[in-house]
């Protein structure tokens, strides 16, 4: 390449580096109508999901923000994942299954605890959980904050599955469908690189 | 303290630990309704600042949440600080200014964008930037989601101020309020002890 080229170009790449600064992703603007952003049920029925601000999509490495509806009926599965994780009721009502016991060999019987519209709680890190819309006439939309995604999650099928035996699933449903396993499984070589945060993920 | 009342009386505490671990801070239920949750503005006019979910007072360590509320013509300072922030505009609109200028010495004239009902954006970490009320005639509300609580913030007087001089404010107004000097100053022991959290909060 001649040098008369080259610098003209150097500039472009540093411009277009500076650029891509304001958002990992190119093409995807700093400032984002959430009414325009892709929603989808990943397979998941009854469930629409929108990545808010998302680490495959956005490039943030230390917080997530989804916003999520499910409809009459409709849950989460029985889950815990090592993250933090604060949920927003906007819409509707239903019932939050907390169990914290995980220094026992299962999760055991869970408190229940009515969630409303305007409520906000948390999720202790790997307390075992699951979210239930249980109103019959209306959509539970929440807004949901996680800690260091992506997020591995570990899923029980009832309360008294073993946290042994729980089954991991990583990319999540939404994770998968954002860039691939490459580009995920790359986030966890970097994330095993930096070592604590991959120890706080063994529960058990 | 005979040994007759010694066990009931460890029940007791131990039963009272095991509840506290839904929540940090005793008294506080894990599912708060978030109109019924304190409200100030912490000096600040034209602010209403709530914590939906916090480090001292629900005992979060890697996430936070606010509801703040600007009044037509309120602002923030112009600031930084080295943590993740994702905001979320439930009402209203306003201006966002925001400086990617770390590597330089000062902030220098910063980018603008249009903010509006149901947008989201997030600041890089230690970018300087403000948010900016400019409807006259309406609030702007946003939900706030930052990392790495409690949040250590510098502030600019003007966008060509020296980083090296922008003035530390910690803890910020309403983490001053919610436990005193002392908590927080107990929180930095620990995080100064975990060591990479801090070095990252120097910029410069």
């Amino acid at each position: 390449m001649s040098g008369s080229y080259f610098i003209p170009l150097l500039f472009l790449l540093l411009s277009v580096t500076a650029e891509a600064s304001f958002c990992s992703t190119k093409g995807i603007p700093l400032v984002r109508n959430i009414s325009e952003l892709p929603q989808s049920n990943y397979g998941r029925g009854g469930l629409s999901h929108i990545t808010v601000a998302g680490s495959l999509l956005h490039g943030m490495k230390e917080v997530e923000v989804w916003l999520q509806t499910f409809a009459p009926g409709s849950r989460t599965p029985i889950h815990r994942h090592s993250c933090e994780e604060v949920f927003i009721v906007l819409k509707g009502s239903g019932v939050l299954y907390l169990a914290s016991s995980s220094h026992e060999k299962y999760p055991g019987k869970p408190h229940e605890y009515s969630i409303f519209s305007n409520s906000t709680f948390h999720i202790p890190v790997n307390d075992v959980h699951q979210i239930w819309n249980t109103n019959k006439d209306e959509d539970l939309q929440v807004l949901v904050v996680i800690s260091r995604p992506p997020v591995k999650v570990f899923i029980y099928e009832d309360w008294i599955m073993p946290h042994t035996a729980a089954k991991m699933k990583f990319p999540y449903y939404w994770h998968s469908s954002e860039f691939g396993w490459h580009t995920v499984h790359r986030k966890m070589s970097h994330a095993a690189s930096r070592g604590s945060n991959v120890e706080r993920e063994n529960l058990i």
